[in-house]
């Protein structure tokens, strides 16, 4: 893996995500479209599918990350931080570019319906208590990278290939089990990047952006995610 | 793969797509229905498990495209267009033989619904304007193209024979987060095909076939899976 | 595999099978249930689970056929008849077990619903015309014993383990998209089993065993089965 | 296996099991949820996953048992007790602290909803008939350990590391089927860790502990898990 392979990598794979991410919250959301108000189950499994397409797609590239949180998790448990910038700047764009993508697939869907449309780029907390917030966002973001440690080590789920789908059916499984409160980021850039789609693009009716939010689904995620991968490196190495 | 091994894979393998998909629609449309109303939720897993039986099937004959966008995409990247005719007949027989199966199965519930009944068979636009739509389709179908080439380049993949459940999971995470503007056709003879027989089966009621419309899900699918197949072809040679 | 190995894991595995799907029909259907009105996804889920228990239980007993409709199609194929008695007496046996067990699963709540019962335990058609309903049945049999073939045959589904899997989440998709005419027996053990068992258990307002539908599903999925079975093979055969 | 990692191991996928799998309870049943009346689907998806991230978490460390009914289950069927203690202690204690951390994750949402709450912690059955409620786990249970037992000895999936998803989709499996009478426990340690936290926190309106109930989702999971161990595995062995 290059750096710009990496790059290159994390800028498409998080693109999928985000393409599919806030997509499958447009399905669920907007009027004129086939999928209106079809529920939770479908937004957990759209999001856990963008986690499968964005991760194979750049595991021989970069090793999937698609996700600052697992950068940063797994570079505090290996120490290793050199790449960590690279892993950053091209997640973010790529979350950028996914969720507009995203727009752009349902531009008739937007125009025809009536805002606010912050719930489809970003997260939004369903009782606005920063601390509640931040400790969901921390404990789902742990429990992601408990499994991307320990899939990471699974000799077995690397030779038939299997790891990513595992992790992404853990995406699901947090969507549909720790998803309620905050509609769970667990990933700054997939929260941070639609963010700065939705105050940039010109939406009839968009709403606020909702900054004085975003700090939490950046700040959260990375403290889970350091957590979730420190110590579920320090508990699979006693195997 | 002969020739004969392709075309009668495509057949068999499209016939299996446009069985299950045409089937999960009307499973969800018609009257005398057990699963009527059942939503997005069932219609993407049953497109998806679609993409897997049809795929599965005709693996080792054709490699498993049942999609000229598929076909498309992989003869724009890799160069060799040989045999590109045999797919595309196939693929259209093939949709023609498994969307008339499908309402060979549901023939009583066409007989006690009424209609018109293209939905059931072709693709429509929720708003009908022919740039967003083949935006939608345009994108969706180069996301496919992505997980093609990037499962195909796989290796622990094709050990484990997974590749292709996971562009079938694809498949649904494409319905359920990008379907709802279009269907997403995402594959030309999926439509085609289907509007054909829509055209020329006996059915009451049925209504128009919607030719005006039907340019579309052939020409931004083709358009769409160039674009997946030579972009993730160049991304995936950078590992 | 013996005449007793293939008799045991084929009784057991089908006990598995109708297990698992008359109790997600029960959970559906039942008041007093905490599952009921969920609908025919967790239907269509529900049975394809129960195919990849009771098939994987008996894998390495008797190849795990849990249908006579696989058997016969299988036998029809290759021309090896012998056995198929043992397989189909130890898969009515298990089917009628399992179908015991999920009553008694169940048995507050049906104490405490109306019935009539038959739907929790054989199928019934939306629509009465004998022809459509073997048409149905046909078909949706003859695409499982397609994918039946398909994996069989499949090496590297064989060396991961996952042909039944894959095989499981076909019969998920039959059921979102084709078990809406007639409740998708496409296996006469899974019917007949269940309807004797109805027949013979003594619950209150059950109904009548409607026992001039049994022998579609038992004549049509074994004509499906043959259809499918042989003609899968010859078409995977040119591979 | 050493007993520290036995400990260690089973204590955080225990947790990872009950954060799943009562958060998706919160989820579906608590006010200012996103998932708010989702469904059983949800449900049998949310513990299901919450088995396969535990399982596959601890899965070095321990063997994923996560489920005092498998320990107990493996044991009868092997004759080997020794470290079943320590298995039942770190399963109890990891079950506490997971439903712990959900009740933390949905902090806000507890305070902005009704009680009772015990239904988010542990089983409830829909009938109270002490007799018919020990039936149902026993079953859901025995057919548990027959998966269990099956993909245990299963060598592809041991290859492949697909053994745990098995088991795990099992597990949705015996929710969408056998969870609706009783809330299938199916594990002593998911329904006593929870209670005992029901019994402590300290959460305004969270209604009784039901401990007249709790020896149920204790004794019949663990007869049904030596039922399910012994059993399948002497028809295993038949192969």
């Amino acid at each position: 893996m290059t750096p710009a392979s990496i790059f290159v990598g994390e800028f498409f794979g998080t693109m999928l995500l985000l393409l599919f991410g806030c997509g499958c919250v447009a399905s669920h959301l907007l009027d004129k479209s086939k999928a209106q108000g079809s529920g939770w189950v479908l937004i957990s499994f759209g999001w856990g599918f963008g986690v499968m397409a964005g991760a194979y797609f750049c595991l021989p590239l970069s090793g999937g990350h698609i996700n600052p949180a697992v950068t940063f998790g797994l570079a505090a448990s290996s120490g290793d931080w050199s790449n960590v910038h690279i892993y950053f700047a091209a997640q973010l764009l790529g979350a950028m570019a996914g969720s507009g993508l995203a727009w752009l697939a349902f531009l008739g869907q937007f125009r025809a319906s009536q805002g606010p449309f912050l719930g489809i780029f970003s997260t939004e907390p369903e009782v606005r208590n920063p601390w509640m917030s931040a400790a969901t966002e921390i404990i789902a973001t742990a429990a992601l990278l408990f499994m991307v440690v320990a899939t990471g080590q699974n000799e077995a789920l690397a030779l038939s290939g299997m790891g990513v789908l595992i992790v992404a059916l853990t995406v699901t499984g947090i969507g549909l089990s720790l998803g309620g409160p905050t509609g769970y980021a667990i990933n700054p850039a997939r929260d941070l990047g639609p963010r700065i789609m939705h105050q940039l693009l010109p939406i009839k009716g968009k709403g606020s952006s909702d900054w004085g939010y975003a700090w939490i689904p950046i700040v959260a995620p990375l403290i889970g995610g350091a957590i979730g991968g420190v110590l579920g490196t320090l508990v699979q190495d006693m195997a």
